[in-house]
């Protein structure tokens, strides 16, 4: 799927706002993977940056993607 | 993406009612890291705020976001 | 955003019950939080609230709400 | 909203069947908690009945809702 | 509404693969539960089963039940 | 549904990232566990894969299985 190339090799960030940041990395491989073009996903993406429901879905994922990374830093209490 | 802006430090809040709004704050920040230019949300603004669909996607999101934040807080018990 | 108003002072609630009452409460005040004005609010309601597809959005906004709210409670067991 | 009709007492069913069936009745009074019209939902019930995308939409609520009661069961194991 | 028959008589399976198969009738058993007419549901297989996107929210609703299913067996570890 | 196909022995990975492949061909798997002909799956794929609404859904159904398989793992902590 995504070749060989390692990009998830923890879910442990120092901080919350890097949880955040890993989060929307992992929303945006999930879509590489199915979408495996980097020049059609590139066209994509004026589909979505501008349509609100799009957005919305978007944030969505990455809400999920960062309870797991969250309950795995055991919320960095 | 947000570039070197840091605003997530924790994620426990006083009150649950800080937790709600850490919440919004953290769904509208998954937006702003997909379209970056505020001109544009900004102009973007109309086209979900009187659009019941998307304003019920919406609490989606931050429904999501507030368990996080919740669980985190072990509910403010 | 919701102004000075404390609507949220605990998740805890005295019955399951109670507590899907205040899922419905979570759900309605993160679409006030987005849509600030109640007018127009109160004209959108007709929009929603004869769409089925929208009624079961809303219903699943209310289940995720409701997720948080039986764990704070520990299942009201 | 839903009066004074107490309708759910509790989170603890006998079988887990028990708790598909809680589940789906959750799903509901939520609809019905936002359009309170008996009439108006009746009617209502066939745009839902035979749309596949209406129906799978409910089936994601009632899934939530069954997650919610799994665990106030601890799984009925 | 599924009438006497009882079809989940247990959330727990020898296998994963076995507890996939169980959220696939999980979430089959929620569409029944509202469209009861079988022969209705017969022609509206049709509907969704050459619909993508029909085909991505069916399986939103599998990962869901799936998610119950997978901590009521402790994962099978 | 799957034949007798073995696809799922274990949700333990070695590696997060393993975490998310196995998240990527259980969304898979449901989608073909409904439309069971491979060569209309086939057909379907260029309904899906040049059309960002679609595949942020499926990134939303990879978020859900990837937390089933991340608590499994206990999150490779």
């Amino acid at each position: 799927m995504s070749g060989n190339e390692i990009w998830l090799e923890s879910l442990i960030t120092k901080t919350p706002q890097e949880g955040r940041e890993l989060a929307i990395k992992m929303s945006r491989k999930s879509i590489a993977a199915i979408q495996t073009d980097p020049e059609v996903r590139k066209n994509l993406r004026k589909d979505y940056a501008e349509d609100t429901k799009q957005l919305i879905a978007s944030a969505n994922v990455i809400a999920i993607e960062f309870q797991t990374i969250a309950a795995a830093n055991n919320y960095w209490r």
